[in-house]
C-alpha cells in the first residue's frame, strides 16, 4: 500500500461526518473534539473541547488583507481533506531519544464567490495533547503577492482562567511573569522593557489553568516569514484575538507574502495534568524536518564564560571608558584602556584552564572586539565591526591556546539591534570565524532595531533570525542567540539552533530587582514550550557584593545554591551554561561535581511533578548511559516532594547523588548552604526531597555493581 | 612659512571686519558678498549678493533635534575664524585638466547660554562662482548623540523668479521638468513616478533665473550621512526652506548623527553669464579629495549593452514568461524559455564582436541573472541574489570570448530596491564578479525601498550608496548607479563611481510621453550640477515601431540623430553608453564614427553658449590630445548658432567633421535625416551650426599636417 493509499485509507477509516458546513475531528484517542462550521456569513470559525470540558468556544478564524478584500468572511467550503498521521522520528538532540507525531488532519478549502472565487486553506492537526492550525493561501489566479493586515483568530475561552503572562511589548520577552486570572489582565503598572503596547496585550506561550483543572497553552509553531502572534485580551468575555507584530511603515501592514504561503501554526496544547504540557512535543511535531544532512557536528555542550564578571560589576565590556567612538575612524590601539576589560588574554586563558580542567567544552568571550565603548542606547547603525579585537585580545594564541587545551572558544556577536550593519558584515565575520577556528556564535539584539521602526518580533526580523540559522549552518556553525523573537519549534529544523535567550534570564538577577522564585517554575510552561532557552543557570555566589561591593551593594540571585543545580534538569537546554566565576566555582568543587556531571542531551525524560508558578520535577536519562539526572524546585514556599524512582531500570542498583537545600536554606536569608549526601537507590526507591523557599535538589543516578 | 601661518596671514590680508553680531565676506575678486547676522532672538541669518544684486535676501539658519533643544535661535557668536584658500588640483578624470579652489572662508563658532553653552559652527565658503555653507556639530559635553528632525535653512528669494524644477518625490528624479515662475509652484498636476509630496515640494538642484538677468542654481555638496535636501516654496513670498527627506519611522526624523559631524554643503552658484553655471565647479571643490590612492584602474569608457532591446519589446529581461517565482525554491533549468531572452550567450556575444569592432571598451548585459519573472512593484525581499546566471547566459565562456576579444563585461546588480537583500548578498556577487572578471557594475534601485519605510533619498539609502562606492573601490570595480539618490559631486572623492542616474534618462523616450526636446537642455543646469549622468544617449533608430510595430505604435524618440551625437559632448560623464542595437548602428556607420571618435575625458572644456530650456553648445579638448569635440543642440525650436573658434592653438589647421541635421530634419516628422561634411578649420573660423527643431550638431576637429 502506498502512502497516498495509506491515508486514503486511514480517512475512511477515521469514520468522519462531513456535512455542508460543520465538520468534526476526534484526536486520536479521542480525547480532544474539534469543531468547524462556517457561520452564516461564511466566516469559519472553530471549536475544542476536552473530554465533556470546553477549551475554546466557536471562535473566528480569517485574514484581513491589505488594500484588497480578506480572506475572513463569504466563503464557502469547496473541498475537505482528512487523513491521519502516525510515525515517530529522532531529533537530532532532545529531551527524549524518539518522538511520535500522531495527529488526525482536518483541511479545509474554503472558497469566496466568483468571479474572484478566492481560496484560503485551513489546516487542523488534532493531537491527543493539542491542536494546531494554519493559514494557507494556495497559488491562485489574482492573489499572488498580497500584506497581511491583521490576522482574525480568535481563542474564546469558557471561563475566567488564571494566565501566566507578560505585556504585549514587540521588542522584548524579558518580564517576570504575571499571574491574575484573565479579567485582571493589565499591563498598564509594568515597567516597560522596550515598549509596551496595549494595556490588555500579551505575549505567547500564554500558560491557562481552568477552575475545572485544565492546563492550557497557547502558542505558534514554526514561525517563518510572518510576525510573532501575541494575544488581545477581552477582560469581561474571555475572548482572546491574535495581534501579529507590525512593520516599520505605520500602515498596520504585518506580513509581506506571496502565494502558496501559510502562516505558522496555532497551537493549543491542553491536558488535565500539568506535566503532560511540559512533555508535549506537539510544537516540534509541527516544525519541518531538520534541513541539516550530516549533523554531526552539532555537539550539544556545556560552557563557561567571561561575561558574569561583567554583570557582576567586576569586570567590563569596554576598553576604554569613553564615550564617544566612531568605529570607522577611531584608533584602538592610541586608547586608554580602563584596566577592568575582562576579555583580555590573560583572563580568558584562565576561563580556558577551568573549562579544560573540569570538561567543559566551551569558553564564551564577550567584550572580544572593538566597539563596546558606547554601544548601546543610541540607534546608531555602525557600533561592531565583528572582526577587530581590542588590543589586549589575541585571537591568534588563545586559538592556538584554546585548541592545545581541547577547548573551543565561542564566538560573541552583539549586534546592539544594528541588524542592516550585521547583516552587511556577516560574510566577513563568518570568515573571521573559520580561520579562527570558532564553532559556535552567541548573538544578541539589545537596543531598537535597525532597520528603524522594525520590531524584534516583526516579519523582518524573524526572518533575519532564521537566515542567521540557515547562514550559520551553512558553515556548520552552532548559534545561540538572545534577545531574538521567542523560539516555535525551529530547533527541529534547523538543529544547529541550540538556543535563544528570549526571555528574562538569570541575568537579571545581577542588575535589577531580579527575578522572583517562582519565575523559573513558570518558564518552562511558558517560553520554553518553544524551545531551548540560555537562561544561564550556576550562580553559587549568590550575593553579588563579594564581587563589587558598592555596585552591588543588597543584590543577589534569587535562589539557594542548589537550586542552580536543579535548573540544569528542569530547564532543558543542548547548551547550558556555567555562568559563575571560575572562582566561585572553585569554593564549591563539591557541588560543582553536579554540573561537570550533568548531561546535555537525553534518551528519555519524565516530568514528574509540575504546576506553573510553584514547583517542578523532572527526571531525565543521559543520552546513551543508564543513568539518570533529577532536578526538583519550588518557588518562594518550602515543599516536600516524594518522587518515585519507578523509571530506573528494574533490578538494576543505582547511586544517587544528592545535592539539596541545607539546614536553614532560604533563597533570600540564607541562599548559599547546601548539601550533598549518597543514596543507594532502584526502581522501588521513593526519595524524599526537601526542598527550602526559593530552593532545590539536583540528584545524579548512576548504576553501581556494573 | 607653513600652511597655519599662511592662512592667519591671509586673513590679515583679506582686512574682514568683526562686529559681534554682523560679518560681511568678499569673494576673491568680490563679485559676491555674503552678510552673516545673528536676529535679536539670536538666530543665525545670512545674505547673498551679486554685486548690487540680491541674490537671497536674509535667510535663516539652524538645526532642530528631536526631543530635545534646537540649534536654531538663542545664540550668541563665541568665535569667528576667517581665512581664504587658494590652490589648484587634479581630478582622477573631468571635463578639465586642473580645478582652482579659490575662496574665502568664514566659520561662525554659535554658542547658546550656560549651563547648556550647546555649540554649531556655521561654515562658510565664498568663491566668485557662488557660495557653499554647512553646519558642524563639533564634539561637546551633553550633545553627542542627537536626531535632526528638520534643518531650517532659508534661501529667501529676492523675486518671482523663472524656475526649472521637478516635484519633491523622495524617491525618484525621473520627471520632465517644469519652468515656471516661483509663484506657479505647483506640483498637483504632475502625475508621480513614486509619491510626490506637498505640493510646493520641489527637489534640488534646482535652476532659477532672475528678471534682471542673474543665473541662480540651487544644490548640496558633499552629500554623506544625512537626507537629501528638497525645497518647499513660499509661492507669495519667494521663500526657499530646507525640507530633508524623513526616515521609515513616522517620526518625522531626517537625520540620526553623532558629533563631530557636519552637514552636506549648501550650495547656490551664481552668475549673470549662465555659461558660466554650467562650467562652475564649486561643488566638486566642496568635495573631500579622492580617497583612492592608485586610481589607475578607474578608466572612463564607452559601451555598448544588452539594453535598449528589451526597452523596445525587441528582447526581455526575464527568461521565461511566468508571474509567480520565489528565488530560493525555483528550479531555473525547468522553466520554459520565452524565446525572447536578449541575455543569452549567442546574442551577447554579437555584442562583445560589435564593441570589439568599433573599439568600444565593455558591454554591459542587463537580464542575465535569475529574477526577472516578477522582480519589479510587490516590494518582495528576495528577487535576485546575484551570482546565478539564467540557464542560457554562459558566464564563464563570455568571459572568455571577451577577454578574447580584448572586451570587458559589465556587471548589472538590479536591487529592485530590496536594498537590505542586495546588502547581505553583496560580499558574494562581488566575489563572483571578481572570479568572472568584472571591473565595473551598473546597479539599479527601481521600486519601493526595503528596509520597508526607507525613501531613496534618505539618510538610510544615502549611506548604502556611499557605503557601496567605496566597497566597489576597495574591490577595485567601477560602479554606475541608476535610482540612486542625485549626486553631489562625490565623484571626487570616490572617482570609480563614474556616474548615476537619478533623472529622467533617454529610456523614457521608449515607453512614456518621453522627453521633451528643452530636456536635455535643462539637464546640465539641474541634474548634471552634481555630477555624471548615464544619460544613455546614442540612439538611431528614433521610430521604435521599427523593433516591434505592435508594441511601439506611435513611439519615438523625441530627437533629432545629429542630436543624439551632440549629447556626447552636451552631457558630460566618463561612462557613455552607445545605447542603440548594434543593427541601428550598422545602418549609419558614418555618424556612428562620431561616437566611437569622442573622448570620455577631457583636458579642457568651454561652454560657449547656454540658456537652460532653450540652448547649450559645448568644446572639449580629448586628453592630452590636440583634439576638440563640440555638441550643439537646441529645444523644439530651430536656431542657427555662430560659434567662433578661438579655442583652437592659433596657427594650428584642423579638419572639422560635422555632423549636422539633414535638410527638413524635425525631432518629430524628420528625425533620421542627417549630413557630414568636413570643414578645415582654424581658430580664426567662426563655424555656421544650423539646428533643426529639436536638433543639434556634433564636431570633431582633429589637427591636420603633422
Amino acid at each position: 500500500m502506498n502512502r497516498a493509499a495509506l491515508v486514503l485509507a486511514a480517512a475512511l477509516l477515521a469514520g468522519f461526518v462531513v456535512p455542508a458546513l460543520a465538520q468534526t475531528l476526534r484526536s486520536p484517542s479521542r480525547k480532544l473534539t474539534l469543531r468547524f462550521q462556517l457561520s452564516p456569513s461564511g466566516e469559519p470559525t472553530y471549536a475544542l473541547s476536552f473530554g465533556p470540558k470546553t477549551v475554546v468556544r466557536p471562535s473566528r478564524l480569517g485574514l484581513v488583507l491589505q488594500n484588497q478584500p480578506g480572506l475572513a468572511q463569504g466563503f464557502s467550503v469547496a473541498h475537505i481533506d482528512s487523513s491521519q498521521h502516525d510515525d515517530t522520528w529522532q531529533p537530532v538532540w532532545g529531551e527524549v531519544k524518539s518522538i511520535r507525531n500522531h495527529y488526525r488532519e482536518l483541511a479545509v478549502t474554503l472558497q469566496q464567490p466568483a468571479p474572484q472565487g478566492r481560496r484560503l486553506v485551513v489546516r487542523f492537526r488534532l493531537y491527543d495533547d493539542g491542536l494546531g492550525f494554519r493559514y494557507e493561501v494556495p497559488e491562485q489566479p489574482g492573489l499572488t503577492y498580497f500584506t497581511v493586515q491583521d490576522e482574525q483568530t480568535e481563542f474564546n475561552l469558557p471561563a475566567n482562567h488564571h494566565a501566566f503572562w507578560i505585556p504585549g511589548d514587540y521588542d522584548s520577552n524579558e518580564y517576570t511573569y504575571s499571574t491574575t486570572r484573565l479579567s485582571e489582565v493589565n499591563t498598564t503598572p509594568i515597567e516597560a522593557i522596550q515598549q509596551k503596547a496595549a494595556p490588555n496585550r500579551i505575549q505567547t506561550p500564554l500558560m491557562l489553568k481552568s477552575d475545572d483543572g485544565l492546563y492550557v497553552n497557547l502558542h505558534e509553531a514554526a514561525l517563518v516569514n510572518y510576525p510573532a502572534l501575541m494575544l488581545n485580551v477581552d477582560t469581561r468575555s474571555f475572548g482572546l484575538t491574535s495581534q501579529l507584530v507590525p512593520d516599520a511603515t505605520g500602515t498596520g501592514a504585518k506580513a509581506y507574502l506571496q502565494a502558496p504561503e501559510h502562516t505558522p501554526w496555532r497551537t493549543i496544547v491542553v491536558s488535565d495534568r500539568a506535566p503532560e504540557v511540559l512533555a508535549s512535543k506537539l510544537i516540534l511535531n509541527l516544525n519541518e524536518p531538520s534541513t541539516i544532512q550530516n549533523p554531526s557536528w552539532i555537539k550539544p555542550q556545556k560552557f563557561v564564560g567571561v561575561w558574569w564578571e561583567m554583570h557582576v560589576n567586576k569586570g567590563s565590556w569596554n576598553y576604554a571608558d569613553v564615550s564617544n567612538i566612531k568605529l570607522a575612524t577611531t584608533d584602538w590601539s592610541q586608547l586608554t584602556p580602563n584596566g577592568r576589560h575582562a576579555a583580555n588574554t590573560q583572563n580568558v586563558k584562565r576561563y580556558i584552564d577551568f573549562a579544560a580542567k573540569h570538561g567543559l567544552q566551551s569558553v564564551l568571550v564577550e567584550g572580544w572586539n572593538v566597539g563596546w565603548e558606547d554601544w548601546a542606547g543610541n540607534w546608531k547603525e555602525e557600533v561592531f565591526d565583528f572582526v577587530t579585537p581590542y588590543p589586549d585580545f589575541n585571537v591568534d594564541e588563545l586559538h592556538r591556546y584554546a585548541a592545545s587545551k581541547g577547548v573551543q572558544l565561542m564566538m560573541h556577536h552583539e549586534t546592539s539591534s544594528s541588524v542592516t550593519n550585521y547583516e552587511r558584515r556577516q560574510d566577513e565575520a563568518l570568515r573571521f570565524m573559520k580561520q579562527h577556528g570558532y564553532q559556535a556564535v552567541k548573538t544578541g539584539y539589545v537596543g531598537r532595531i535597525i532597520p528603524r521602526g522594525e520590531h524584534h518580533d516583526g516579519q523582518w526580523m524573524v526572518n533575519h533570525f532564521v537566515r542567521t540559522a540557515q547562514k550559520m549552518a551553512q558553515q556548520q556553525i552552532m548559534v545561540d542567540m538572545h534577545e531574538s523573537v521567542r523560539p516555535t519549534g525551529l530547533h527541529r529544523t534547523y538543529p544547529n539552533w541550540l538556543a535563544s535567550e528570549a526571555a528574562r534570564g538569570n541575568e537579571f538577577n545581577a542588575w535589577s530587582s531580579g527575578n522572583p522564585p517562582e519565575h523559573e517554575t513558570i518558564l518552562p510552561f511558558t517560553r520554553l514550550m518553544g524551545g531551548p532557552m540560555d537562561y544561564t543557570p550556576g550562580i553559587f555566589q549568590i550575593k553579588l557584593e563579594r564581587w563589587n561591593p558598592t555596585a552591588n551593594k543588597g543584590r543577589q540571585v534569587h535562589t539557594t545554591l542548589a537550586k542552580q543545580l536543579a535548573l540544569y534538569v528542569t530547564m532543558y537546554s543542548p547548551l547550558q551554561m556555567a555562568a559563575d566565576l571560575p572562582e566561585a566555582y572553585e569554593q564549591h568543587l563539591d557541588a560543582f561535581q553536579f554540573i561537570k556531571d550533568v548531561p546535555v542531551d537525553w534518551d528519555d525524560t519524565r516530568v514528574l511533578l509540575a504546576e506553573p508558578g510553584d514547583y517542578i520535577t523532572i527526571a531525565r536519562q543521559a543520552k546513551s548511559k543508564d543513568e539518570w539526572y533529577l532536578g526538583s524546585i519550588t518557588d518562594e514556599n518550602a515543599r516536600q516532594q516524594q518522587v518515585k524512582l519507578d523509571f530506573l531500570r528494574p533490578g538494576q542498583r543505582y547511586e544517587a547523588t544528592i545535592y539539596a537545600d541545607g539546614k536553614g536554606a532560604h533563597w533570600e536569608q540564607n541562599p548559599m548552604t547546601y548539601q550533598i549526601r549518597k543514596q543507594k537507590v532502584d526502581s522501588k526507591t521513593v526519595l524524599k526531597l526537601q526542598l527550602a523557599p526559593g530552593g532545590g535538589t539536583a540528584v545524579s543516578i548512576k548504576p553501581v555493581g556494573q
